[in-house]
């Protein structure tokens, strides 16, 4: 039951890692669910369409930290425990951590680690990538999109800057769960590194070595 | 700064209460915002939209909860606390009791009140009025009005009870804050209850004596 998180920023490669994470995982033979915050399920599509898209709201970011909070509390009991509880791995594009470094601009993080303890009931990533790329090649990665910007899309390269700084950080202050990728390098050459580093992580036999990173 | 609350089932008098209350201070002079929950601001009505009258949504009690939660702390930021700051009378129809009485059916106590206790800022009512009155008799208030019933209204009087029962310990937790009141008596016996005690609990010099209960 490995709960695995990719993390980074809009357009950062978090979605194709995890697509070829995916496809070495079923391969081998294993259930994989893939599934993504906010909007994992029907409630909360509803509350992600609430904080990203209605521009006419006023939004204060401890509200905005408890709407997602709620949009995972329905995530993890409605999808993720089901499917972890009965073996399979489970791949989420965005989980706390996203909560952590995007709110974490506005709040101490003191304050969302706790509402985050309360929604998920404990449930932590027992691995986590986080991808991670300069600010200003994920901003023009992301305008090669043909998706309208959405409200977090829209804030300025310095917030960005600081997500960025605040992920760095968490993924320092806790290196045994949070692997560090940069997405600077081929999707080929990072997808070897998150292979091999589940392989290790779970004791995967695919009968071929680990290579070193 | 006070902030004072009206707690208790749907159709229990509540809001004629709270109205009467605001008509007292009024003619004193004092500055009296009147608000509710859910729903006391832009967000909040959105989000009430959502809890209440979307019934083809799942939503875990721990989602709603925290839903509840984001409307409060949207409230308490843009709407209460600025209020409670320039010296004004908050009235608020519904606050953390109610959270806990209605989410309290599902959840444990200790959970709610955390989570509220991040959402407000550690921000309590100073003076709280649980109107109380039995279930048959405020489901029947309740179906005389117009409107259509939404989500909690629809819940069996099973549901209704084990609400009222918390309700009703959590006063007996804590008498100082608040006072119970049955308002199965007249409207004018209550609201004279609601006005002395409101006299006495903040020092105020109508003219006129305090009556006993």
């Amino acid at each position: 039951m490995p709960l695995i998180t990719f993390e980074g920023l809009d357009a950062s490669g978090k979605s194709t890692q995890l697509q070829l994470l995916q496809l070495y995982l079923a391969q081998l033979g294993y259930e994989v669910v893939c599934t993504r915050e906010s909007g994992g399920t029907g409630l909360g599509v509803e509350i992600r369409q609430l904080v990203q898209e209605r521009h006419d709201l006023i939004i204060h970011p401890l509200s905005e930290a408890l709407l997602y909070a709620a949009d995972r509390a329905q995530h993890v009991s409605e999808l993720m425990r089901p499917a972890l509880q009965r073996g399979a791995y489970v791949l989420c594009d965005r989980y706390i951590d996203s909560s952590l470094a995007f709110q974490g601009v506005s709040l101490p993080l003191a304050v969302i680690r706790e509402i985050n303890a309360l929604a998920t009931e404990n449930l932590a990533a027992d691995l986590t990538f986080l991808c991670d790329l300069g600010v200003s090649t994920a901003r023009e990665r992301l305008q090669q999109r043909e998706t309208a910007p959405d409200r977090i899309e829209l804030r300025d390269n310095s917030y960005h800057e600081q997500v960025r700084r605040i992920y760095l950080e968490i993924a320092d202050s806790d290196p045994g769960r949070i692997c560090v990728l940069d997405t600077s390098a081929s999707v080929e050459s990072v997808a070897e590194i998150v292979k091999n580093r589940v392989k290790t992580r779970f004791g995967i036999d695919d009968g071929n070595p680990i290579y070193q990173e």
